[in-house]
């Protein structure tokens, strides 16, 4: 029997792994719009992102694990503004109504829902080319957003976690089974969540609110986003290469000269980069430590325009290359 | 020269007919996040939809009347729940970054994003099938949306506009020049806005929301849409079929029968359907007068389940056929 659109989502979607009450969520799926309510004193932030097969994630891949990463790229966002989730909505074509993927890919979108609190409000289903278009939607209080506009002559440059691992995982997943069953079982699973369960730093840039004079989540690579702050402040920076926190991912015939390239060129890290006054160091590191998350001071902001790679090999940074590109 | 994402972004969407300043918006393109502000006793109402070519829209379609109808149908949503419009997102998935194709499809957006004041305020574009997803935020005071559950048995029944002039036009417009050259000009540009220029009601939406027990857009057709009232109210309808407004639109070759099932079963017209208490009667009509908009009570709420169609020739409900549906 076919199913039509209607029927579709709600057994899918219209689920309480999914769509579950949240606080200032007044009216969920179901109606011609969701409904929310914004607390006194705090400002709604939202964000959409699109992925597209093919583009953004290879044909054939793990509609969980697809799904997984759908949403936590969106929440990446959230973070980088220092917001706290309230819900999301999906816009989701699909070539054909295939139950088996719905139900996957729907489990892979309560995990992430349930770990972050952040239920599904609505969206819209369509018969096409498989993308997945997130919008989140997150509360913050009035002015105190990270926007990319804040970084100052003589702040720090930080970056959490580690860069590159996505990169690193990338060809790997690219090159499908036959790339991974080289790899042990652990290292395999590693490659894996590293390019599909990028961790969104939510608590952190809740916790930079008061710290951090600008943050950005690296989606394109710190030298395409740290571009971004740059551009945003009118400011430059200088960057110690030396000490960024290179991908430790387990792959053999990786060598340093890719680990550094991955980190400063790679994508999809979702890691927050962010530039902070210098007498804010030790809360930040303080807070950083309370969320067991590494943070790492990497470079300051100067006046002159651009970015300054120091220790690098000249020929580290390919010229024009600052990035993840489309429409190249 | 290849254009970047981020240059094509700027270059055709941050412009000042396209994401001006509204109030409420406090940060719109250009950073992680945009920033609304709801005023204190207003909730915020948010609706998705997404158009995927060659299943919502024809390939090749003019992208100016594309994006038009994008934003349109989106706005309708706002309208069918009461609210204001106050800015919209785009997901905009494109196969090539078509400089001519993109100002044509700003310049859409724009004519609508001004005329309700819906500025754009973020979103993402990416390579891929062409597809256009929105998102619409609105504004109502809280307690005043109006749902589709609110309709109560006795309550008339009401559609603004007249039902299936799109639906009427689309065999032309699906079948291009050649079916449209033998129309006359005026009717020809009829038959191409009643398809790619709805009018979505959002000042009769916001009008009602003291009036109407339940509303609707409809996009899927009256017996589909209508459905979702009477399935979200608990309970049923008699629509009066000699009552309906049928489409006007001047096509020769089309029958009364092919009108009437037009208006029954024929989607995108984007008109409201609403229920209302017989009491308010009098003011709806005041109301709509204002507006300068054609208002018709067709039928009544009751209480068995079902849509009752008086008046029609057995056939003309085609079993099982009760509007647009995609994945079938």
């Amino acid at each position: 029997m076919a199913l039509d659109e209607f029927e579709l989502i709600r057994r899918h979607f219209a689920v309480a792994e999914l769509s579950f009450p949240a606080p200032g969520l007044v009216l969920g799926i179901g109606d011609d719009c969701a409904l929310l309510e914004v607390p006194p004193g705090e400002q709604l932030a939202m964000s959409m992102d699109c992925l597209q097969e093919d583009v953004h994630f290879p044909a054939g891949c793990d509609p969980r694990r697809l799904a997984e990463k759908a949403l936590r790229v969106n929440l990446s966002d959230l973070a980088a503004m220092g917001a706290a989730p309230l819900c999301f909505t999906l816009g989701l074509s699909l070539p054909q109504a295939d139950t088996g993927w719905l139900a996957a890919f729907a489990q892979g979108l309560g995990d992430v829902a349930q770990q972050f609190r952040c239920p599904l409000a609505g969206g819209d289903t369509t018969r096409g080319p498989l993308s997945i278009c997130i919008q989140v939607q997150g509360t913050l209080p009035r002015g105190k957003a990270l926007q990319r506009s804040g970084a100052r002559v003589g702040d720090i440059i930080y970056v959490t976690g580690r860069l590159g691992d996505s990169a690193m995982a990338l060809p790997l997943v690219l090159g499908g089974d036959s790339a991974l069953s080289d790899l042990p079982d652990a290292d395999r699973e590693a490659v894996l969540r590293a390019y599909y369960h990028p961790e969104p730093r939510v608590a952190a840039g809740q916790g930079l609110r008061d710290l951090a004079s600008a943050a950005i989540d690296l989606s394109d690579g710190l030298a395409s986003d740290l571009g971004h702050i740059l551009q945003a402040s009118g400011v430059g920076a200088e960057i110690d290469v030396e000490r960024l926190p290179l991908s430790e991912l387990s792959i053999p015939t990786a060598t340093e000269r890719d680990r550094l390239q991955a980190a400063i060129s790679g994508g999809d890290d979702y890691e927050l980069c962010f530039t902070a006054a210098p007498e804010n160091s030790e809360r930040i590191q303080r807070c950083m430590q309370e969320l067991g998350l590494a943070v790492t001071a990497i470079g300051r902001i100067r006046e002159s325009a651009g970015i300054e790679w120091r220790g690098a090999a000249p020929d580290i940074i390919e010229p024009g290359v600052t990035g993840y590109r489309h429409f190249h």
